[in-house]
């Protein structure tokens, strides 16, 4: 070969290369699997409630029954049984679809990625929650978006903050695609958006020229089984809605969903064709059999309480241990809590402290585009049992004392 | 809500978002599913020589006895035993890979997808095959990526056609990225890059500057079991190779994989998380089992057979009843061939003729991006038992013979 091995590739790659940038959690990923060490920073499921033999029913049945099906390619929608069980399940949400109306995909991080490649040109703004999800930031930052935070308290995006962004954005003359918001338990801050704040952050968005995304992964696990209306039924028209079966059924399937206005449902279908052509079939097949003919609802009931009895153990830990100064959102769902550091502790400091203590968490900076979340950060509830989850925050507020005595 | 509902959206929509158009195929779908139709059309495996049983058995331990793994989360470059039966797969076809440095995905699609994602800005060009697969051509227009197709011959590529196309279009002023080739039983042609053309094409692809994406689902499906040196194995820093379970296993699991120079192997795989997170892990728990513990190279040997058999039957066919001036590419292996038809024949007036008959293909100008192929069309024997598929090809010669009286 005549030119240097290495050197041509990189001299190949597109604007978007450098902007997929590695998960803040891999910095301390091996720590994280060490047996001695507890983990508050993963926001993976408790699949222990799923009935795993009926499961493995399913499987065996769809493969061996159905298998000249589940096998084959599939339709670039998804199939009908699925789209059926999303509308069954968004219905369990108070949110009425029509399935037809239902673009399934492999996983709703591939529904997002989507949504991004449809809407956004490179150095299009969306506006977003800040903190907000880890990966969508990833996927936002590799398709060359620009992310610009929206002012939010304990109930959510502040209507006069987003309205305030918009026109400051606007004025630097960058041009503004969407709103993504995770409305519900967000991911990290496990705060819900007021049901009052609801109607106002559509109409703005809509009198603005801008899209909702609405990323809903959590809405059925409030603790209580209560919903909030969602932002998709006050403005189907403006509103992509993106739905997961990870959280409710599980991740590793890999089956999520957009429920798109009709005006970019066929390109989001052809879209999703040339992405991956279609999604799992037999992943689809599973859920179908599990949301349509199984005792779903019980389960994830279940689920409810389980993830409602460790948030209280970390919001009771917290209360008897964090020193004066720390503050946290008190989530009524979901996987997470949002915790606030004194003025002038750095979190990566406390992280490296809490490391020291075996027990890990994601920093606050994580979950920001702007250099922001620096003295924050996401405690997740969701994987341990509550006298380890609260071992874990008392380590952590033990680490936050020490910094702050030596400060 | 102040502003009309239907002329928001449309109003945000990216660049790409025209770019992503239906499947040519999509037009006789309907026609093609009807029973008393003959499809030469669809490029589906038949997945009649797979053992259900066994499958649906490694299905069921895998949910009952491993379900807390392969439902959960996994990785993002995928499982360490999907990688390994990757490398197996890879080796059977004479091709050595470290399972390390295998990036998994949900379908060889997607590893495109990833592809071009690090290799292509909107605008960039692609230089391709012409015919080639209209699934990438689908992803290069909406990722906005201009594909100049390469002249090829009976042996594949033509090696000076490649360099005069590539002094042509750089004379034009554009960026060129990449050759996108299908070597091994091409899709659409049916035709295999030479073996003595390959170490050309990969040194003009380096002198050049630009990289090879070797695109390889059908390489283990020749008919006699032999297989040609892979473009990847002659210069493993320059080509990019992307590999399929959907031929070879099945493709309603979506379990493909990249193998990456280590130039862009990280940021494939930070591109892969960001776009799904991870493939699912169900999917791969079978992949995994069936390829490293079950006989798969025998169940290979009979598609392998069965294919052979059914592409003698279109080839037999062709040859008993082709009117004068057509012609046809003769494949030893794959899915398909190439017909060419006489000179003042449109594709499009044969495919209108061939639905009168009950039989339906896909007319070669799906597979250019160029306004070319209009005299061709593809055949697809892979789904179809031999006597239906000779049927099939007598309509069609026979539509074409009447076409040909008329002109």
């Amino acid at each position: 070969m005549t030119a240097a091995p290495a050197a041509l590739l990189p001299s190949l790659l597109a604007g978007r290369a450098g902007g997929f940038r590695p998960s803040p959690v891999r910095d301390f990923w091996e720590v994280s699997m060490e047996p001695d060490v507890i983990s508050l920073a993963g926001g993976n499921p408790d699949l222990s409630v799923l009935p795993l033999d009926a499961l493995a029913d399913v499987a065996a049945r769809a493969v061996a029954r159905d298998g000249l099906d589940v096998l084959q390619y599939g339709s670039g929608t998804g199939t009908a049984g699925t789209r059926e069980a999303v509308a069954r399940t968004m219905a369990a949400e108070g949110i009425h679809v029509d399935p037809a109306h239902v673009q399934v995909t492999a996983g709703s991080q591939m529904a997002l990625d989507l949504v991004v490649k449809l809407l956004c040109d490179p150095g299009d703004v969306v506006l977003a929650e800040g903190p907000t999800y880890v990966g969508a930031l990833g996927l936002f930052a590799g398709m060359q978006v620009d992310v610009v935070h929206v002012p939010m308290d304990a109930d959510g995006i502040v209507p006069t903050g987003l309205e305030e962004t918009l026109v400051r954005v606007r004025a630097e003359g960058r041009r503004v695609k969407a709103l993504y918001t995770i409305p519900n338990f967000n991911n990290p801050s496990g705060v819900t958006l007021a049901a009052e704040r609801r109607p106002e952050v559509v109409r703005i968005c809509r009198a603005a020229g801008i899209a909702v995304i609405e990323d809903n992964p959590y809405g059925l696990l409030s603790f209580d089984g209560s919903s909030t209306p969602s932002l998709h039924a006050l403005d189907p028209d403006n509103v992509i809605y993106l739905g997961s079966f990870s959280k409710v059924v599980a991740p590793g399937l890999r089956v999520g969903w957009a429920v798109a206005p009709e005006a970019v449902r066929r390109p989001l279908q052809l879209a999703s064709e040339a992405t991956t052509i279609c999604p799992s079939v037999l992943s689809q097949a599973l859920v179908e059999q599990y949301v349509l003919h199984h005792d779903w609802p019980s389960v994830l009931d279940r689920a409810r309480k389980l993830y409602a009895t460790r948030a209280a153990a970390v919001l009771g830990a917290l209360a008897h241990s964090a020193p004066d100064g720390v503050t946290w959102s008190v989530p009524r769902g979901g996987f997470f809590t949002w915790v606030s550091l004194p003025e002038g502790i750095d979190v990566h400091r406390v992280l490296d402290a809490a490391i020291e203590r075996r027990v890990v968490f994601v920093p606050g900076s994580a979950f920001h585009a702007d250099g922001g979340g620096t003295r924050q950060l996401r405690l997740a509830y969701s994987l341990e049992q509550e006298d380890v989850l609260a071992d874990g925050v008392r380590r952590i507020m033990g680490a936050i004392e020490d910094i702050a005595a030596t400060s």
